[in-house]
């Protein structure tokens, strides 16, 4: 059964792992934001793989856009294998890692407090190297993942990002969005169609594109991650800018893209984007809050109202998880256990 | 004739453009790299899209691990569609462009001139936007490129990088060797095997896989453009670490993946990975200069001996240019005009 499956708890465990977060990690994160606001830090720097990376795209956008923080992602294998590691002056620098075990990502926290950077573990492993190597941890509080596919661990640590930026704002309207996010996030897994029903349509699609930008460009590269993850089809991620400067050339007709799309800043620029895709042949699965966006989807997947932009890839993670978990089942695929994956990847 | 497409002469014009470069720009760097020092900087920013951000990666690694720069990939939307850019410091933003027309490039170094920082374009079009909002303008000196597909100027993007990272460095054995560059890329065109005949094996392929990490990531991504553009095969790059993280599942028997591993630090790290995969049924392309390696391979491509693993991106496009080529070629695909792209693509 499909729902005593991990994967399944997992996913709809979410609106409850999340308000656990909110309410067990506010000193924390207020310790954190304290220290860097105390060392003048206006910097952080990344080191993540795999889904956590993709929450490290999504601290980019908003740690800029909200605080001004200019956010780079390490490149590992400097501090790893070529032992040339970048000088990083006052900066803050977080791991971020379900299981805190890969060595590339604890040698960049490593490397980061040997120079004396400010570092931060963000992991659900509390006593793993990761979370030893950082001057602060912040706890997912996801509870033990035994699916392979991260789902709980990825909106937590999506939160857990989100809570930082709220902690270094002064925008008093920040926290209340933030608190309701767990229900929107409920809201979202009760108002979908039937999932087993809609990805009927796509059972045998080999290959297919999924576009965000913005602070969704990380839900673009996480619902990649779990298309690949769990159902082996060939998924590319890309912004809708980045799409254009060459890859467009693989489109034809009837090629499958999944545009996420909600209301905010960036829905023009994806309207226009689907307009251009769409003359080209190319047939779109839509996550969306605007009606007008989801008219113009062969297979719109509508998300609840009245979230700002900058939570919403928390919700629009969600119908991707879900088309991911019943495509792999009605492939016949082991959703708990994928093919040549173990939970718990170690990297040089 | 493919020998009379603009894209067959552009590749093999790269020899004489990059030593072009080489002469030309020689105290243009050295006046950038003088402003660096002078103001004490120690983090790049880089706008870029398409190629040009492929070449961008290879900043990442080269300025982190020769020079101990912080590089740091700009996040374009949140300058030109949020219009919330970050604080960016005591820093140098380099836009990167062969046109240097599109205008979410060039309003990252529009806003980072406006606050202060120090700024340079490194573009094939010294009169185009992008070069009016640099202080300092590096031209890649590449000639007019006519095929839709950049190949020559990618080639000119990388050498100007180097040529940067020489600059700002003490180490006296670099200049001798990237002068000796432009020979090594002739001698990799003059001595790969017949890429019309090796291209037939991939006829059919759909889909591939392209690895490479350090400084050849930027290869990897590269290689995969340039297929995507000129063969409209789904092609999906990735470094050996981030594919073994979730990825890997997609493998099936048979399934290619082109691996770059040239000598160097990163060897070891490249065959354990080939070893891996192979275990799981993938069939190998390499690109190298170690004979084990290319023995581990079902399609060897061999590249010249004794350039240092920093310059090795520069040769390891070049079978990549030609199978991309040749490919699209043999498909009887327009290889100077593929569908649906024009050769200046403008984002906000």
């Amino acid at each position: 059964m499909l729902t005593q499956s991990h994967l399944y708890r997992e996913i709809y465990e979410q609106p409850q792992s999340l308000a656990r977060l909110l309410e067990a990690e506010k000193a924390t994160v207020a310790s954190l934001a304290a220290a860097i606001r105390e060392r003048n830090i206006s910097q952080i720097v990344i080191a993540a793989r795999g889904t956590s990376d993709n929450a490290a795209r999504y601290a980019q956008y908003l740690l800029g856009s909200i605080n001004g923080i200019l956010v780079t992602l390490a490149t590992p294998s400097l501090f790893s294998i070529y032992q040339r590691p970048p000088v990083l002056g006052n900066v803050c620098v977080l791991g971020i890692s379900q299981s805190g075990k890969s060595p590339d990502i604890v040698a960049v926290l490593t490397e980061a407090r040997k120079q004396g950077a400010l570092t931060a573990a963000i992991t659900n492993k509390t006593d793993s190297p990761l979370a030893q190597a950082g001057d602060f941890v912040i706890d997912l509080h996801a509870g033990e993942e035994l699916a392979v596919a991260a789902t709980k661990s990825y909106s937590a640590q999506l939160v857990a990002i989100a809570m930082l930026s709220t902690a270094l704002s002064d925008d008093a309207s920040m926290n209340p969005a933030l608190e309701r996010l767990p229900r929107f996030v409920g809201d979202t897994l009760s108002n979908l169609p039937d999932m087993a029903n809609v990805v009927q349509r796509y059972r045998y699609m080999q290959q297919c594109v999924v576009i965000g930008r913005g602070y969704n460009y990380s839900t673009a590269f996480e619902l990649a991650l779990k298309l690949k993850e769990l159902t082996y089809t060939i998924v590319q991620p890309y912004s809708s800018a980045d799409f254009l400067h060459g890859p467009v050339a693989v489109l034809e007709q009837g090629f499958p893209v999944i545009v996420i799309a909600p209301s905010g800043p960036m829905l023009p620029e994806m309207q226009s984007f689907i307009q251009t895709i769409r003359e080209r042949g190319a047939e779109i699965l839509a996550i969306s809050d605007d009606h007008d966006t989801l008219r113009l989807s062969r297979t719109p997947l509508r998300t609840p109202n009245g979230l700002p932009e900058w939570l919403s890839p928390m919700i629009n993670i969600v119908p991707g998880q879900l088309l991911a978990l019943h495509l792999a089942h009605t492939r016949d695929f082991d959703v708990d256990q994928p093919r040549g994956l173990r939970k718990v990847t170690e990297t040089r």
